[in-house]
């Protein structure tokens, strides 16, 4: 029996999360190791969420100049997505499929090295995009968790996975930030309605799919608090799957970019969708499991 | 000739601002004596704001009850504005007029007062409004200077007027906060475009008129930066008729409520609109310029 039912024509519901938020070491029964320190698991357990001011700011220079050739290497393909109101670039999709730079940042061993501390195995990337919130013109967008889409549109079984991103401009209370609200990973919200087919083309534009209702909000909010997520270019955020999120819109001069790259244990296979006909494209969700290898970063890397 | 020309078909530019911001006493030559102190002048005289945290909690449940009661009153009255996409109340217009509570606020000795000691004069209350930006719901403003539509719509001549308002619920960095640019009123944004008949009938929904376009705004915070008024309930702000503010969109479950009154000095009388035909209504600009007197607390108050 699906675990996480969503979409499926029942009403909300507020259900347990029945899945670890850290994985341990199915030898020792205990956490793994890696990059982070034991503080700083725990409070990616506690928060759902991980933020490390200016952790990989030498990227944030390279990676932007890959990604302004990007934009003009996929122009006219479904990878770009624009604003509701403008033509400003939005997202674009799969850079990682595209940019050695990019796979650069994910395979870095401080970043892939984390995902795979968190979720206790190995994992493999299940979409990578840029998000850019335009000066001015951003708009907000509404309180959603990941998991509950990448379940009913691309059937991801359980909990386990994570985003990784990196801030490629500064990210302040004035740009249209993140907000999450910590703790919010610990319960699901099974969503009403049920996915069209085709959903992706409009969600990715202004999703009202998966978007719990202003009464479950109120409810969550009740007990939990808002929190933006700012620091300045090259902070790196590591996000749990199921964290509710969301952003209002920019109004300041400055824009508000990101890359980020979802990491799904290798154990967590993508199969069919739980709620929706037909699986999305590629480049929404790479079904391919295939481990992704840690760059050799010129020292031998165990493991 | 008009010193502060707006929406007359010119192009858009940045003119300086040719009137002080704290007036003086024209006798001594010296600022006025008052409520404030010369620093908290200074403050405002250099940022164009200032904010008095908790300065009037006292005030907050009674003026609550009295707004809740003004929206039966008012029901389908043109003093009642509602959101862009739903019916939830925007603003309630003139409640100076409908309410005591609120014009024992207006007319306290320590709201009043400063106004008078900022503006070195007798003042009249031009405007009351009350301000909600519903959880949720609530729609982001676009940048804008009071001053300029007073100035055109109007007919306020010179800049020596100010907008006190008192927070009716906490304002936080998540819920909508009023976002001001310090230093911003020390210049006026001359906007193009020319206003049509009735623009107040939209424009009090979504501003389109008046509003600086994005090269001039990104031009304005290359050298400025943007601050949010935050605080608790009860919280009073004064702030300047030309100063650059705008706000968000509110995400957050929490509502944001104020009520507003605009104090001009009564040497800068209302006069015809210097850039449409016709005035706007006298629940949006009272043109009587009949001083408010300071209610009597109980003590004697020289003045």
């Amino acid at each position: 029996m699906d675990p996480y039912p969503s979409r499926l024509g029942e009403s909300e519901k507020i259900v347990p999360r029945l899945d670890p938020v850290v994985y341990h070491n199915p030898a020792t029964g205990l956490p793994c190791a890696g990059p982070l320190s034991s503080d700083q698991v725990a409070s990616y357990e506690c928060n759902g969420f991980l933020v490390l001011p200016s952790f990989m700011q030498g990227f944030v220079g390279p990676l932007l100049d890959e990604i302004k050739a990007l934009q003009h290497t996929l122009h006219g393909s479904d990878k770009l997505v624009y604003e509701p109101d403008s033509y400003a670039v939005r997202t674009i999709f799969d850079p990682f499929g595209h940019s050695e730079g990019v796979r650069n940042f994910f395979q870095h061993p401080d970043v892939l090295g984390v995902a795979e501390q968190l979720l206790a195995s190995k994992v493999h990337l299940m979409q990578s995009r840029v998000n850019v919130k335009p000066a001015f013109s951003g708009r907000s967008f509404a309180w959603h968790s990941d998991f509950e889409t990448w379940h009913v549109e691309d059937g991801m079984p359980r909990m386990r996975a994570l985003t990784a991103w990196i801030m490629l401009s500064d990210s302040t209370e004035h740009n249209g930030p993140l907000y999450v609200i910590p703790g919010s990973h610990k319960e699901f919200i099974s969503c009403a309605g049920i996915t069209g087919e085709n959903n992706f083309k409009t969600s990715l534009r202004k999703q009202t799919l998966g978007v719990p209702t202003e009464p479950t909000m109120r409810k969550v909010l009740s007990r939990r608090r808002i929190e933006s997520i700012t620091g300045p270019a090259g902070t790196v955020v590591f996000h749990e799957c199921n964290l509710l999120h969301g952003s209002p819109d920019n109004i300041s001069a400055d824009a508000r970019a990101v890359l980020m790259g979802v990491f799904n244990s290798v154990e967590n296979r993508i199969i069919m969708p739980f709620g929706a006909r037909q699986p999305r494209p590629e480049y929404l969700c790479k079904r391919d499991a295939q481990p992704l290898r840690r760059l050799d970063m010129g020292i031998e890397i165990a493991g």
